[in-house]
């Protein structure tokens, strides 16, 4: 079996940072000398209580957050955020607001209707297929929360900077660029990301909640639902995804310690997106589907000539060990997800191949 | 750093198969080829299809269950499951029983009540302390279903023979004891295991469904929640616990290919359990604090003379590399936890150990 790794560019999920895959390989079967692998420590003993303080620690320190914050490791992913934070937030006869960017977008707002709570599409871009942001909202200032996708996976678009919503807390969505840049987390109530695209493997959400959204939680919600016990019991009311923690936990340190922080992350960010987007903009042949001022950091989408075109090029891009470029199921096209762990290496080999590509082909 | 295994008696998460992690960790920054670790590549692919389909036959194959039996890998641990068995299966009108043999027993029983639903104790074992599994129960012919707790983790007790329950379909939590010996499924209509003890890592929920059961579902149950999102979409509804769903089918291969199936692992545990109810037996310095004909196969809870003894026991044990002797927090003492990973050969250096520091303190 070739020990060859690829370039990923998988939407999620997606590429893990080399170091911390092989950290994580290392220690696989005796966990810091525990003698146990950190899929058999318990979470009620030393050793796990060091992965998730310093995961916490660190994620408080990267976004330079004060205690007011809670930072939580659920389970069930962002779709269960998307009826977590209804249920929790919203009482009878609270309303909150919402922005729809896209499918996922769509998602959460769907779900609030679904538990009969009250919602209103403050803004949406769905007219032109979602492919870009909407601006100068109005938000109704009696809402609850203003809630927003911050990055649209299968659209290819992000907000470039976050919308002002006076004194209505933001609630995002940050599935998709959580840690990829630095942001300002005061004016945000919630903040929410599935952790299988930017942070860690699949099966954990990151959830940040303020205090005073932490007190608005009533009524008769199913426990594991309400966002007290996990923050009361630092995520541990019951067995946390162990693995998923500890992963994040490396990435984390990855991010300080490698990389440098956040702002150092987004520079290395903005260098790949550039490097992608330039080829675009440059040719013909690629044409990006989102508007340039909305577009995304975090997932290039692009379409080619034809359908047949695409598919040549989704093939032979993987022949040339370029993976995971296919459009989403969706939306069809080309799509390459260049997340934080996707090297500067791995997006010129695309965009090379794609001016190679285009020459061939164009 | 050591590179020793330990003796793993953790209670959950647990043991896991030593030639399990060891092909994890082999495969960890390439798997099958793929270029990518399993954490890296897409649930949407072949090779994560290959991975969950081939849990999901080894499951029904282990268990010699039909295709009227879904079998779905989801989030939130057994305490999800506490609230979503009584929010899909119980409308308005109807009533469960459940047996009340300890500390998860109850949260399933109290997390129905919190839900407004209707739940009658068909019997419990609290009158002396969850030490015993009640007999000759007499089950509401018109429940939806009854629901019990195979083993209890915590109090050290098992269910030696599932109760006849006639029509009325058994549900389980089986979190403990989940793939350690055969059972006949068709008395079931629901059966779900937090993977952490016998199957896997933390963080993913195996719930065995069946079609009768899968129906009843309605309302307006958060999507994440209804089991029929899960069921039709063979656990991808959204992104699947990824780690945790391979860990279980390397799990499940070695259940089948290396033990020989549930029959020959039960031989195994049988030996196992024996192994230190002998000495507890033989024994005026450790008491067993479970009824014997009530005693676990899993979880061997016993007290030592004082509270300084079991202290000096654990601390002693751990020296000499046994680990995760130390009772739960609630009910203090002593417990071994012998799942299915952890080997005779362990067990009899346990046993060894009991009748050195007995008569050493004796």
């Amino acid at each position: 079996m070739s020990t060859k790794r690829i370039h990923n560019f998988n939407a999620g999920p997606a590429a893990l940072p080399l170091p911390v895959l092989e950290e994580i390989q290392a220690s696989f079967l005796n966990f810091n000398g525990s003698g146990m692998s950190i899929t058999e420590v318990s979470h009620r003993s030393k050793w796990f209580d060091d992965v998730i303080n310093d995961a916490v620690v660190r994620i408080r320190r990267l976004l330079n957050m004060d205690e007011t914050y809670h930072v939580l490791f659920l389970q069930g992913g962002a779709s269960l955020q998307f009826a977590m934070i209804p249920m929790n937030l919203l009482r009878d006869g609270e309303s909150a607001d919402y922005v729809n960017t896209g499918t996922w977008a769509t998602k959460a707002i769907q779900e609030a209707q679904l538990l009969g709570k009250s919602v209103r599409v403050a803004a949406s871009s769905e007219d032109r297929n979602f492919c870009y942001i909407p601006d100068h909202i109005h938000f109704d200032s009696n809402a609850v929360y203003a809630h927003i996708t911050s990055n649209n996976t299968i659209k290819g678009t992000q907000w470039p900077i976050y919308p002002d919503t006076h004194s209505v807390p933001l609630t995002a969505d940050m599935s998709s660029d959580f840690m990829s840049r630095p942001f300002d987390v005061k004016p945000f109530g919630l903040i929410y990301a599935g952790a299988q695209k930017n942070i860690g493997p699949a099966g954990v959400c990151v959830v940040i909640i303020r205090d005073d959204m932490l007190k608005r939680a009533s009524g008769n919600i199913p426990t594991m639902l309400k966002y007290t016990t996990h923050a009361s019991k630092n995520s541990m009311y019951n067995t946390p995804p162990c693995f998923g923690v500890y992963t994040i936990q490396l990435v984390m340190k990855w991010l300080e310690e490698s990389i440098g922080g956040l702002k150092a992350m987004d520079a290395i960010n903005c260098k790949k997106a550039s490097c992608l987007y330039s080829v675009i903009d440059a040719s013909s042949f690629y044409k990006g589907t989102a508007d340039k001022n909305s577009r995304s950091l975090m997932n290039v989408t692009f379409r080619l000539p034809s359908e047949e075109l695409e598919k040549k090029f989704v093939q032979e891009a993987l022949m040339e060990n370029m993976g995971g470029l296919k459009g989403h199921r969706s939306v069809g096209g080309c799509r390459a997800s260049i997340y934080n762990a996707t090297t500067l290496e791995s997006v010129q080999t695309l965009a090379d191949f794609m001016k190679t590509f285009e020459r061939k082909n164009g």
